[in-house]
């Protein structure tokens, strides 16, 4: 069992009980996004093969996105491959990362550049782990969910825009639906096209969102926001590239600003990010193709596709109206 | 391009002149066993991303088993998987290595612990650049010919006994003839058993002769013998072992020790390697399950079936009968 030093405060200890093995059986790393490495991956290996585990091993990522990256990739090359489980301990690990079999680590280049696809033989998912999940990283979850139903599934953007405080409240009949939802998605998505071998294909679509977000953590470094943070800007800029060029209409895409509003997360760029910046930081993303800039754009919530034939003079006003001084400061920007 | 410093010295200007590519498309490490290693996996990898390649890049392997290997690796774990070519240059890794999609890395703890499945999208081998190849890796190359003809192919076999002369001198037509024949029995054997999944399966019949191998690889430490060196004593140890068991009758457990002998290859475990030596070595072996150790058998020449049940006397006979003092000392052994 693979798990991180936040995490194993809570919950190492009944994991093992529940599993009858002792603590000889668990690595603890430290916790944070510098744990997804080149050398926590060896020092896992490491500690694999002290161990001598044979090959019908199971190793178990005890975590969030971290752990579950981290615990895939070696267990996709201890002895050319392993079998995983993931038991993710975030909401964002929850209705994402856990699924959909992307494992990695991070380069001093870039996030994710080393990894590979190797799906988990089971996801389990307890709810009960988000009670001590700090309230930023559920609303950060909450981004995702938010994108999973702009993207494919307009009634669980409905009952979001019900549910919401029950949701923030952590009502377990909704938070189980809402994940419920963004797996089922996910995984038909992911299904068609495991491997992400074609490109252009549908898994792009998960991607809504986060051309814009990634230059936003970049530009950040990575340091002050978080993924879904990110995201959740990501969304609003989409739905109004969306509105501008008349795939999406005025009404639905304020229905996306304003579910990221009331959850508490940004809606706008970092104080002093630019258009231009945004320019040069999406150019860089992987799913730039012959250097044509691609977008997931809205046809309607829950109705996504991936556009590459879109004008660039309205990407240029959604990113002037985005990085224009904005009137008041917002509220939830990270600091 | 990956390579090696002996490969390059021969191949590597033709070949990046044939693809009409510079130098800077090229890395070179250092010639050896040491090269396949963790540490070099991120030079290869940090060399990679610093050139920014694209997904749709490919990696190509110009050398033996260890640059294939490696470069398979790399190419695996690269943005969670690019395509590459094997380009084999030794009769090793054209007859067994770059066909099977195994890659991988050598760790303290053994070799090969650390790895991915990857199937190269092609192999191009290349006869003519065994003409720079030192004799003995010829010889230690033809031992997996061999072992190829003795759990498979019965006709190959034959043609060893009649052509082997023609063969150690390089005959074009005899020598693509026996490269063919093994590629295409190795392709079919991995296309049942593609992730050696099935514990048992088609693909253990590929380590015949290898559990004894890899114990005298341990006990010499990998420094004095090479791979197809051990497989020879392997392959004449398995064929004592199925004729004690009356698998294999006296005549062609004779043909196979005289073919490895005729090539020049040795027959003879390293003096001072034991019984028990051999006993505790190949306990540790992967293939060894509950355990108990599982070796392949031959029914005859081009029969092989995997054995768990042999009366382990019998073993103790053969490791006996092998470790004994040697009337003469053995020519073709390794000093």
């Amino acid at each position: 069992m693979l798990t991180d030093s936040n995490v194993a405060n809570h919950y190492l200890i009944p994991c093992l009980s529940a599993l009858q093995i002792g603590t000889e059986n668990a690595l603890v790393l430290p916790a944070g996004e510098a744990t997804k490495s080149w050398q926590s991956a060896e020092r896992v290996l490491d500690w694999l093969l002290a161990a001598n585990l044979p090959r019908d091993a199971v190793l178990i990522a005890l975590g969030g996105g971290v752990i579950g990256d981290l615990a895939g990739f070696c267990a996709a090359i201890y002895q050319r491959g392993i079998d995983f489980v993931q038991v993710p301990t975030t909401l964002l690990a929850q209705v994402d990362s856990s699924v959909g079999g992307k494992t990695g680590i991070n380069h001093a280049r870039g996030k994710n550049l080393i990894g590979a696809f190797h799906q988990p033989v089971a996801v389990v998912a307890d709810t009960d782990t988000l009670k001590t999940l700090p309230a930023r990283e559920l609303k950060a979850g909450l981004a995702e969910v938010i994108k999973s139903a702009m993207l494919g599934d307009a009634a669980l953007f409905r009952r979001l825009e019900r549910d919401l405080d029950l949701l923030l409240g952590l009502d377990p009949d909704r938070i189980v639906d809402a994940i419920e939802r963004c797996c089922r998605l996910k995984a038909r998505i992911v299904g068609i096209d495991e491997r992400e071998r074609l490109s252009g294909g549908p898994r792009a679509l998960l991607n809504l969102g986060h051309t814009f977000g990634h230059a936003i953590e970049t530009f950040t470094r990575y340091e002050s926001w978080l993924h879904g943070e990110a995201v959740a800007v990501g969304l609003c800029m989409a739905a109004d590239l969306s509105m501008r060029t008349g795939a999406m209409t005025e009404k639905d895409a304020g229905r996306c600003t304003a579910l990221v509003q009331r959850t508490g997360l940004p809606t706008r760029p970092p104080p002093g990010m630019t258009a231009d910046d945004f320019l040069r930081l999406m150019s860089r993303d992987k799913k730039v193709v012959g250097g044509q800039l691609r977008l997931v754009l809205l046809h309607g919530i829950g109705e996504a596709q991936l556009s590459a034939d879109f004008d660039p003079g309205l990407l240029q006003q959604t990113l002037e109206h985005f990085c224009a001084v904005p009137a008041a400061v917002d509220a939830a920007a990270p600091a």
